[in-house]
């Protein structure tokens, strides 16, 4: 797996290369890093043509690990103007790494055009997609698995990237073909579509699997790792309630963002917590699917098909951090309305954290009351029309914090913060504070950390030790949610490499690989103008005492500082 | 003049304290810059109660020194994040200077409030003034010159402030009351909008001019100062045309920046340049002036009164930048319109410069055609009624680009650039590039060096040197318009100083005085978050060919960062 495509909407040329030696080792996010590092001028402009996109899958993509189908999408953010990667699962890490394909490197721009690239054993090619404009990710992916068929993967972004709204993301198709499985953060969709590349569809009839070097070790570390993966209770848990557990959890724990960031208990927590997801799923039947996988050969299967009152399907899947920013941090206490809002974000293609921060900042000015899921759905028709409202809306929280005169905006980098309040959960907030990535908490999740979460004490270890192995895991394309299983067997995972690749591959090279993979980020960001200083949450975190913990963020600034320096 | 009075909004107290000793020697800009290091945090919100307006007259403030009014306002600002001062002429400095008063320090804030504050020889109260919330500024200084009489000095902000536009200026009244002295850039109207603080009403009746302490020398050092200055043919100049004067000088050059910065000519200049200003003012008659004061013992009267075709006032000053951003950037051939134009900013309270780079912005998203007066006074109209559309172009180019889409955005650090294309005037543009306070020509003009402006040799030490002259005048209190008389002379001003305070101060003294004021601002910017990598221009200044001069922006950032360390 060493081809490296070049795909230039300037010239509209493709070309083939071998990845020079000095990436061989790098796969995922910490490809798309090195690649942005190495090109990209981190004073380009993000939505100009010096900007890329990288898409890599994870050194393990396209092998028989389970949850190796994680594909990684760099660039530099409109949100941020630093360096981003955001993930998804799906289908097409899994095709591209079976087509040898390491990296696509997306460059250029063509302005007011849509292309479409195809991916296959042969190559690249660009054909003009006009017909494709403007049209929803839903209808798009439609329209291309009618001319490509079913088993085509599609890249696709929606009219909130061609639009370049900031908070626009790139969608990849799951198992059954919805574009649904989000590479949300960071606004990546808009770079992609003001390159003009509407849609990547990727065939690969018949390419095989990766196959191991050391075939017999590489078997017998596999057998261990899904048996320590199955043995883990969240495993089982993930299947029963998804990522929508955590709504009870960080209810509980008093850190659930609601109503803009104001409080951390959302009183309607029951009526959109996990409990009534499953059981809405189970009574109604139909399309729903209480548990369902996103990418072939997954063992924990998070994802879900939520079906409406009918049975017909209204999303999938419906997650803990939808349900968070747009149920209770607005106040909606009304899964089937969140699910709905999940659906329309999907299909405009813009994240739906982002997004959820973006209405709670606008419903805290007062353009729509907390708890009404009819103004939500007003708001989203605003950003779908391309009103100078929805233009704000689409440009994030801190656009729209700005332009109505909110100070009370929960962003770190310019990015909106995830459903975990950091007063609460300091770990995550030490997270969101210093990741190159802003706030984000698929950079450094510490829920599961033996810690008293409310108190700041040792939150900074426990959140690098945290961003080191999310960055690990995103570098091998693993699902992050196998890391609560294997975060105690490093060498499991080193060996699985070692053998796969018939690399000297230890535990601590792995841990390395996660260390340099920030300190990359670090770099691209301090050219772009980062300093020390933009490791900082808001300032209403530190001030405004959040009322269900009677705290606030306390972690001395010197402990974020110290993070510089590992 | 060792007085400071705080202000503070919060409490609802004002108290009076001396100046510290290192304070004594500071004044202006100086003094705002010092003040703000010391006691505003630079990661603190621009619009929260922690960050602080300081309001300062120069170290000749209230003397007999001609030119000697210029009023510095500093504070952390909405538009760039980093260190604000902005200064404008006007009656207030001379009246604050009479009365022994070095600064004005306001404080905290009362959300929803609107208070005036009144400074006389007794102190300092907080009158309730809820009557004046949401008025223009020329109602507001009306009704506070009805209650305190028509030789009260005023520092006032209009609607776009109250509202926390990042484009809200302070506007100061003149002689004759008019609150048209803008201390525009930066934003620092939205601060003070916020805090509560609609206006200060500065009484100072019978209060004397301040005395030097070695009559006779400053005496004959005055003499040799006006002299200086009136035999400058500059002066002449700005008696009879103004700074619109600049018009023609800039189409010359090639940087008349027209059309959102695409074009360095204007093919109307002809119709808005000083000789039909001059023209109009003198043929229309009834107000008009085509030379008029801004402050009291003035010798250059660089300011007009623009009267309509019945001799009616329709503004004063009409201005070049104003000219340059409302009128060539919007490619409006009118200096009708663009008078009028001005007077809607001025009551607003929001800085032409900005407004004019914001609406250019959108004139080239498609918002309106350009040349479109009437769609000009529509986008202000927005602005005046708060609506969404005119909350984006209230926060000014930057922000506009972002929700627009539009990269094509002349402005650094978040400023919107005044009316000198970088690519044709490259001193100034790195001055724009350079100076902490983003781009500002009044931070360093280079347009009378005596450089080939289009080469990109030499500009560095020429825009240096406008640095450091620029902050020396703004740290006395005078006016940049006897900057080009008095810059060959520094030992006259310098001797200034001396007599007046009684001090040892030397030409040398001075020059260290204007590269402590950058240093100073350098330091709060770099803890706020500021590096080499904001030193920049737009990315379009280096890759677009000006067509007017064929040349891009080529100042090697090697020669931009030589600058950090001086």
């Amino acid at each position: 797996m060493r081809t490296i495509y070049r795909l230039n909407l300037t010239t509209g040329e493709a070309t083939k290369e071998e990845a020079p030696p000095r990436y061989v080792k790098l796969g995922g996010r910490a490809l798309t890093a090195a690649v942005l590092l190495d090109e990209v001028d981190p004073a380009a402009h993000p939505l100009g043509p010096k900007n890329k996109i990288v898409i890599a899958p994870g050194l393990l993509g396209g092998t028989t690990v389970p949850n190796s189908g994680r594909l990684s999408v760099g660039g530099k953010s409109p949100l941020t103007g630093g360096i981003k990667e955001s993930n998804a699962g799906g289908t097409a890490a899994d095709r591209l790494a079976r087509l040898g394909i390491k990296a696509l490197i997306i460059e250029g721009q063509a302005p007011g055009k849509t292309y479409t690239a195809r991916v296959t054993q042969e190559g690249v090619e660009f054909i003009p997609a006009p017909q494709l404009a403007g049209k929803g990710n839903y209808e798009t992916a439609g329209l291309l698995r009618n001319r490509y068929g079913p088993r085509a993967s599609l890249i696709t972004v929606g009219p909130a990237g061609e639009r370049g709204y900031a908070a626009a993301g790139i969608a990849v198709t799951d198992l059954e073909g919805r574009p649904s499985r989000m590479c949300g953060r960071g606004g990546l969709g808009a770079v992609l579509g003001k390159k003009g590349l509407k849609a990547l569809v990727i065939e690969a009839p018949g390419a095989p699997l990766r196959s191991p070097a050391r075939k017999d070790h590489f078997q017998e570390t596999l057998q261990k790792y899904r048996e320590i993966i199955l043995a883990n209770p969240a495993t089982a848990s993930y299947a029963d309630y998804g990522t929508a557990a955590m709504v009870d959890v960080m209810n509980e724990i008093g850190g659930l963002p609601t109503r803009n960031f104001s409080r951390g208990r959302f009183a309607g927590a029951g009526r959109i917590n996990a409990a009534r997801l499953r059981e809405n799923i189970l009574s109604r039947g139909g399309a729903g699917k209480p548990t369902h996988p996103c990418m072939a050969n997954c063992l924990v299967k998070c994802s879900n098909v939520y079906p409406d009152e009918t049975g017909k399907e209204l999303v999938s899947p419906l997650e803990y951090e939808t349900i968070g920013l747009l149920g209770a941090n607005l106040g909606i206490a009304d899964l089937d309305a969140i699910a709905a809002l999940n659906h329309r974000c999907n299909d405009l293609g813009i994240d739906t954290i982002e997004t959820g921060g973006a209405l709670g900042v606008a419903m805290e000015a007062g353009l729509a009351p907390f708890g009404d899921a009819d103004a939500a759905f007003f708001l989203l028709d605003e950003i779908a029309g391309g009103t100078v409202l929805g233009r704000v809306l689409g440009q994030g929280a801190m656009v729209t914090g700005r332009v109505f005169g909110v100070t009370r905006v929960a962003a770190v980098k310019g990015q909106g913060l995830p459903a975990y309040d950091p007063r609460a959960l300091k770990g995550v907030g030490v997270t969101y504070a210093t990741s190159p990535q802003g706030a984000d908490h698929t950079a450094g999740q510490t829920v599961r950390a033996k810690v008293d979460h409310r108190r700041p004490e040792g939150q900074a270890d426990v959140s690098w030790n945290a961003q080191v192995n999310f960055a690990v895991f995103d570098a091998l394309g693993l699902c992050m949610f196998v890391i609560p299983s294997l975060v105690a067997h490093p060498e499991v995972l080193a060996d699985l490499v070692a053998y796969f690749h018939g690399w000297d591959f230890t535990a601590e090279d792995l841990r390395e690989l996660g260390r340099q993979v920030i300190r990359t980020e670090r770099e691209f960001n301090a050219q772009a103008g980062f300093t020390r200083a933009h490791n900082r949450l808001p300032e209403f975190f530190r001030e405004e005492i959040l009322p269900d913990t009677q705290t606030v963020f306390d972690v001395p600034e010197e402990e974020l500082d110290s993070l510089e320096v590992r």
